[in-house]
């Protein structure tokens, strides 16, 4: 029978081969944290490799994701369906095992992560989200959402600023089920850490209000007594700080930077193998040690338990089973349909010429009784985003609820987030200034990664910001949102295009989505009642000449009501135009170009309008066209003024308009 | 005479009455720090109101810049040339007093502040080049370079991630000189804090190395004796915790969240007049107030006896004393040009074949010894990024030097660039992955909002990067940064490219430069010496044909070979093909429109190759030009396999270009 030793040697086998193979990769994380792996994987995690979406599973993130290595041993270890071929091509195009782990490509991976301290920040989302649920769903008797929520994590992960967001959120809402194991090897890649790291890390997450232990993570006694310790710790996170030598086993590079970010070189692992007593070829596993390894039994056996326990309560609360596992599915509610077209419509009779913040605030009311896995939030600007609503609960420290206060703390919100939708049973919102996405780009783009269905409230869209100024009135953002691959970006220009786009963001399945709304009001719209649908393909003929026109404007947000009078002016000077409305560029791209040239008629001139850098709609307008925009920064006084100052009126999109015909 | 508590109303009065006036901003803060304010300005801030640039002035920032009002007002009283009418006009167009403090509009403004977090980051690169310059200038019994860098910061800058990283950071560095002060007012927007905000802050500043007070805020003498004691400290940065009411003075609104962001209200206003007893009309100061906070007798004198101090230095250390002034002037050493002028002759000379990452090591290399003020680092990928050079002496922990380890800490590192840049007398550059540059978007966007010479190595920059796959593979960043105003965004596509870029940026005296740098080679090119100049234009005929060319084929970075390739192959075939080299869209931009004209003649089709989102290239090839881009995430594998796999070949360069002719 192979021992506890053989069983980690298996994970430093299979770590440095595999990189060896690649001639890529980080060995040291996974060979240094073997013994941490194989005390939580075979003797804690509640997991079944045959079923990785067993809702109640543990979660395991794994947020030095450059130790990739390690959760592909282990998954294949364990069980999962990563067959050995996928570690044999480790970082090689279409392989399971992606350079780093990847969000759907291999069973088991919980998370994408790489981009360091947003793993430990997804798992503070997944634990959140296992306490909000268990809150929503279990009753006396019937704790059907029951798990743990197990992090790794590096020096790398706590250097990064969003870690300390993310940490004392969970200090503050008391995750007494997030349990993270910090891999203290005292090494990053510019060397020893002790020259620009110098943290009391116990001493930090005990001010965060974590229950914190040390331990020699090698000693896998007393990871596995820490770990029980930390379960017994119900009210605060835990850490568990283990002191490691990164790349342990190797006689050579072990407790140096050589063996982190490259393979170690023929003659080392052959030197490793050595030392370690690993007497076997690359690749292959002794089948004892497969066996020690085998957690697919005690797998089912667990998820089976559950299904009992599930089907109990399924038996005592029918509507609450039912419930739990639509949103797990992350389906819509049977009455989505009829109750999201009824306050479109309502919504345009109303049409009301408020700011898109506040009609965004307007379908948050409407949305959110219809919908409980809505969970909202800001950054710490509520009542400027305008993202509560009468039916939410707020969360506050350790009490549960469906709104969040995050704190101003814009990447930690989003990145949580982006756990939380990973987790699933809730669709999680957040709001900021649109300008402080900028703070959070990287977990923005990592829900787009992931496709997950995220959405971002960005508010205060531009210079029509006004008096705060040009470090609060995005100028270059909505573009650089756009160009996020799957990222949808909606700026709507009406009440009833702010209801279409919320709508559609809730609706869609496979991504995040960006709203981007004025703080100032637009003009109150009726929109045509084929218009509903219209807005939902990004863009649109607003209206429309008889005959060929002479020139299009495309215009949207804030700036839609501007295409609106200038065409006015220039229609009853005999100059036809037809105005667009582009509320989605991203939307708009993908629909067929018959349709596009429908609305984009090739040869006719065009002129876009949008408060933001005007080189964007270049793709739009082409080299002949123009662009009303703001290619600086902004200014501080009321938007009004600003926004003339800037160019941003009627009689400037008209001597545009002139100007290109 | 004036009491102390006069003086402070004087601050209450000013803030409320001009937030009133403009009917927007924050009383709150500056009525909550009025204490402190006055100890720090009157007792202990050394400065001259009529100097704002004396070069070792101690430096003051507002991290909790919507506060704005109460720097104005301490500006003001003190004598710096800010009139009332400024105080008068805040938050309208063109005023000094702007929304958020502004860099460049009213003097003694020493960074614009208002992105939290960010003010105190930017402190910490203050006080970083105090001690870095103090160490390279100061001789003994002559200290030249010695003073002081306060800050005040609020919750809100706490709870973002970015003052984990500096804090951190200035822990470990020592910084002895930078004293803080927490307006721990215990509110933020979304009202009482400790919802979502229960840091034991002293624990967690305790945890960084720093020395840590706690006072009452509203005590002027605990305030002015916990300072003294702060100085007395000079291996740690000191944190003084002072607990305050927020909107002190206003009888119905102070203590909550209501004077937070927002005027107080006339009735209020008047309320407030009454209760702290000052009996005198909106922006009325009398003379006893004004006497009591003159500072520009104390200031000159102050500044008179470093003058003295400087001229005994110059005296003894002529040389350098004058390299002092060049230094804190910006200016270029005199060998500058030449030097340059050389190294770009010889790397043309070798035409190497290198990653221009590895030709940007090459460039550091040679500017290091020539331009002492360089202060080269990365965060953590000193090996990946190639930033460091032999003549760097690194910084580790306490111990100053011309080179740092930021450790992975990508927002902390570009926004104290920003701080060292603004202090003067030090050249900052910093390397990231480019992907992580999302992580420090807007420290990037500061430096070019405040115009500040910093330059950011931004390597592995696209899909070329190879097997770290998506997470570490730029696709919409570059675009993204070269819409920021102000940013000039190079990514050359040979090593001459290269140097010709470092040499552009660090002339650059009005704005920040991004160098995106490839991991992979780029082949070896010998530039007719001609190019030296055009490529400084940021965009060129790299090689033409004789009479009219059919297609202009446009690209950069490691894709201009492909451009040159596919142009032989197609000028073979008889299409005859311009390839213009455009290694900096921004600058290009900037020339006059016939030198544009002359590179992207008018009705020549155009193609662009850049291995990022293609539609950034629409401005340049129009609706009827074709690009080769990615516009998804990439894959992981080896970086040829993946450009090849995406199209980047010559191949499909020379197809594309067959498709628009």
């Amino acid at each position: 029978m192979a021992t506890r030793n053989d069983l980690c040697n298996a994970i430093r086998a299979l770590s440095m081969d595999a990189v060896q193979k690649a001639n890529s990769g980080h060995p040291g994380a996974p060979m240094g944290m073997a013994e941490i792996a194989e005390v939580l994987w075979n003797h804690h995690l509640r997991h079944n490799p045959t079923n990785p979406n067993w809702a109640d599973r543990d979660r395991f993130i794994l947020s030095n994701g450059h130790g990739s290595m390690l959760i592909y041993s282990l998954l294949h270890l364990t069980g999962y369906d990563l067959p050995m071929d996928q570690i044999k091509t480790f970082r090689q195009l279409h392989s399971q095992c992606a350079g780093h782990p990847e969000y759907g490509y291999a069973p088991g991976i919980e998370t994408t992560t790489g981009p360091l301290g947003q793993g430990i920040t997804n798992a503070v989302g997944f634990a959140m989200a296992e306490k909000l649920l268990a809150d929503q769903f279990n009753k006396p008797g019937h704790d059907i959402v029951d798990h743990y929520t197990y992090c790794f994590l590096g020096d790398g992960c706590l250097m990064e600023g969003v870690s300390h967001e993310s940490c004392a959120l969970a200090g503050t809402w008391g995750l007494g089920k997030l349990i993270a194991f910090w891999d203290d090897n005292g090494i990053s890649i510019d060397g020893h850490i002790e020259g620009w790291y110098t943290d009391d890390t116990v001493k930090r997450f005990e001010a965060y209000g974590w229950h914190v232990q040390s331990v020699d993570g090698h000693d896998s006694a007393a990871i596995s007594a820490a770990v029980d310790a930390a379960k017994k710790v119900t009210d605060k996170p835990s850490m568990i700080c283990c002191k490691t030598i990164i790349g342990k086993g190797s006689p050579n590079k072990s407790g140096s930077h050589d063996c982190h970010g490259s393979a170690l070189g023929d003659a080392e692992v052959a030197a490793t193998r050595a030392a370690i007593g690993w007497n076997y070829p690359p690749f292959e596993i002794p089948a004892d040690v497969y066996a020690g390894w085998d957690g697919k039994a005690k797998g089912a056996k667990l998820e089976g338990e559950w299904d009992a326990k599930f089907a109990a309560y399924a038996k005592a609360f029918p509507a609450e089973a039912a419930e739990f596992k639509r949103r797990m599915a992350g389906d819509l509610p049977a009455n989505w349909k009829s109750a999201t077209d009824a306050f479109i419509a309502a919504t345009n009779e109303k049409a009301e010429g408020i700011a898109t913040r506040k009609a965004s605030q307007n379908a948050i009311t409407a949305l959110a009784p219809i919908l409980p896995e809505f969970l909202g939030g800001s950054a710490d600007l509520t009542g400027s985003n305008l993202t509560s609503a009468p039916s939410f609960k707020h969360v506050v420290a350790k009490e549960p609820g469906n709104y969040i206060s995050y704190g101003v703390r814009e990447f930690g919100m989003f990145a949580i987030m982006n756990g939380m939708a990973l987790h699933g049973g809730l669709l999680p919102f957040g709001g900021t200034f649109h300008m402080f996405s900028d703070y959070a780009k990287n977990a923005l783009r990592m829900a787009a990664l992931m496709k997950q269905r995220t959405i971002a409230v960005l508010t205060h869209d531009s210079i029509g910001q006004g008096e705060d100024g040009p470090t609060h009135q995005p100028v270059e953002n909505t573009s650089g949102l756009r160009y996020i691959p799957r990222m949808d970006v909606w700026r709507p220009g009406s009440s009833t295009e702010t209801a279409v786009s919320w709508v559609a963001a809730v609706e869609r399945k496979d991504g995040p989505s960006s709203l981007v709304l004025s703080r100032q009001n637009v003009a109150g719209i009726k929109h045509d009642t084929a218009h509903f649908d219209l807005i939902r393909k990004g863009g649109y003929v607003f209206s429309d000449v008889a005959g060929k026109a002479d020139v299009i404007i495309i215009a949207n947000g804030s700036e839609l009501d501007l295409a609106v009078k200038a065409a006015a002016e220039l229609n009853a000077a005999g100059t036809k135009v037809r105005v667009v409305s582009m509320p989605s560029t991203n939307v708009f791209d993908r629909q067929d170009q018959a349709y596009k040239d429908s609305v984009l008629t090739a040869g006719v001139k065009r002129v876009a309008v949008e408060a933001a850098h005007p080189d964007f709609w270049r793709k739009y307008v082409g080299l002949d066209g123009a662009v009303v925009g703001i290619d600086t920064f902004g200014e501080s006084a009321p938007g009004g003024v600003l926004l003339k100052e800037f160019g941003f009126t009627v009689e400037n999109v008209v001597k545009t308009v002139k100007s290109v015909l």
